[in-house]
């Protein structure tokens, strides 16, 4: 079964297809906006799900205090397109890098994390650069044991170094509690707080994080602001952590049923390089198919997608163009330079993914 | 411990940086194309991998026939670099496609795929919109259940519909055996042969793909051409399956180590929007670093590389740059717009990886 839009989709632009529908793109922004809004956090919504200064306006507009970036090479884009409140919530090390920050924070209002000394001892060269104090928060490991100081005794040491530090002021704490970690992340943040006011330091801002977490925001005593990111498109991992609903759901990768070589598999014509190879947690497959929710994408080559459809009633034929809810589309938005825009069952065009591989 | 190529690399471009090696790029090149020689097969390199006119340019000149692409695409580029033997090995399907492939067969050599009827039924609009016969090949599964007819008898039937086709021309057989394969491909091919001349045809092309396969170039008696994609710059996974060693590797994921929050573990600036979550198959982790080999690469997010360092002896520094082996290459590669050729330790500049990100 081919949907009449998933009929145009496929003979104005050919699949594989990222589509997005702006009724839902509009709805998750003031739905989000609304949450933050209740519970008296500014948000500051993290462009690396859609990496499009059009739809980061559209966020601000809907009453975003300012976006985060996670590379140096999306605020970049972000900033050129006249977004003035970055926060880079990410580690920057290097000549290189503090060279295009201090070009940045000379041009616009950026904040910078960091959660080491050698990255602190680094950042003044921006600083001085651009002529402008660069604000930095320190981020605090809250559970997730990926960057961020394991201490509060770690972060107020850092906060020390940083006021310390020629052109650097002291900004806050950013963190990213694990759904189930708000109480420990509470902890953490009273004992960091008092150590900083110990020295003369106030936080400015105190970051909570993730589109997961946007049933815990306002949890944490003392937070400011929350960096939700994938709610503006959602995807199976939002739904499997209840956050959203399938009609939540505003991308779906379109594409087309190219092989159906015996009765139970066929072939997609998007693989690992178009859906990519994110487990998306723990998810049985690498997609939701919305026409045949029991096939299974169960791997992949880099241009085919193989389908099990074992447990599939319904079984599509060849020139199917289908209809994917993604494990992760934050990874999938970034293999693509565009995505098709529509409204309901009208296509509106094509949207840039402006700031898509920026590495560094 | 930062090599000084790697320091040079950072400072000029920053990490995480894809870097190909020059020399290796051309010994690999020469070194398959030896083998293909000796077997008695063309070369027909897949581009997949590299995704660049300039390397297939290198690939033609050290006596490749041509080349495949797996997307239309990838086809266009490379034909507007002035490339005119192309293989596109997939299904293509619906109007967009065909008259992009029409506009492309009217100026360059192509030969297309196809597995099943509607395929085939779709290809004479672009035949027709081109003005010039489109030959056809067969693809035949041979134990990869990926796309592909399952029997002799199907692939017969096939090429009676393509010569009966307006604007058809049957051109042969598309296989990619698994590496134990060969003797069934053989049994299926023979059969498939027999069939076809008994309808007066005769197959222009059989060819045989993948470069864990290069052990087995010219073991299928009636071969005329071998596929090899990866052998250009090779990866972890060309290393497990034998057919290279380390020093073949000529694509190195440059990453800076940007936080050592503990002692067993680390942050690479390399994610899952760099490295790609593509498992390699069954490999433990997701790339070899080559100063620290027994580090885990354990998991990812999309913009931080997870280091277990519990087993490793040398544990590297916050700043540290250090070389990286993929697991899958050609996905990695993918993800960049470019990546920068040196020669030894010396830079040459960057080169664009121009058919990235063709997802149609």
């Amino acid at each position: 079964m081919t949907t009449a839009l998933a009929a145009k989709i496929a003979k104005e632009y050919g699949t594989p297809a990222l589509v997005i529908d702006m009724d839902r793109v509009e709805r998750n922004i003031a739905r989000v906006q609304a949450i933050c809004d209740k519970a008296g956090v500014a948000n500051r919504p993290h462009i690396k799900t859609h990496k499009s200064p059009y739809l980061a306006q559209l966020q601000i507009k809907a009453g975003a205090k300012g976006i985060t970036c996670q590379k140096l090479g999306e605020a970049e884009i972000m900033a050129d397109a006249g977004i003035d409140d970055i926060l880079i919530s990410y580690n920057l090390i290097g000549d290189e890098k503090m060279a295009r920050l201090g070009a940045l924070l000379a041009a616009t209002t950026i904040t910078v994390a960091a959660d080491n000394p050698v990255v602190i001892a680094g950042l003044p060269a921006a600083a001085k650069a651009s002529g402008r104090p660069l604000p930095v928060v320190i981020e605090c490991d809250t559970g997730r044991k990926r960057a961020g100081v394991e201490t509060p005794g770690e972060a107020i040491a850092l906060a020390q170094q940083i006021a310390a530090s020629p052109g650097l002021t002291f900004a806050g704490f950013l963190m990213y509690p694990t759904e189930t970690g708000w109480p420990d992340a509470q902890r953490f943040y009273d004992e960091a707080l008092a150590g900083v006011r110990a020295l003369g330091l106030e936080p400015a801002i105190v970051s909570t994080g993730g589109s997961p977490n946007l049933k815990n925001v306002g949890q944490l005593k003392g937070a400011t602001e929350h960096r939700p990111g994938t709610y503006i498109y959602n995807d199976r991992m939002q739904v499997a952590a209840s956050v959203a609903d399938w009609d939540d759901c505003a991308l779906h990768v379109y594409s087309t049923v190219v092989s159906r070589a015996a009765p139970e598999r066929g072939i997609l014509d998007a693989g690992s390089k178009t859906l990519t190879s994110d487990p998306g947690g723990s998810l049985d497959g690498f997609g939701l198919i919305l026409e045949h929710p029991e096939a299974r994408i169960a791997r992949f080559a880099e241009e085919h997608g193989f389908l099990d459809l074992a447990r599939s009633n319904t079984r599509p034929n060849v020139g199917d163009v289908v209809r994917i809810v993604p494990n992760h589309v934050c990874v999938v938005v970034n293999m693509s330079d565009e995505v098709v825009m529509v409204r309901g069952d009208e296509i509106i065009g094509l949207l840039p993914v402006a700031a898509r591989g920026k590495l560094r």
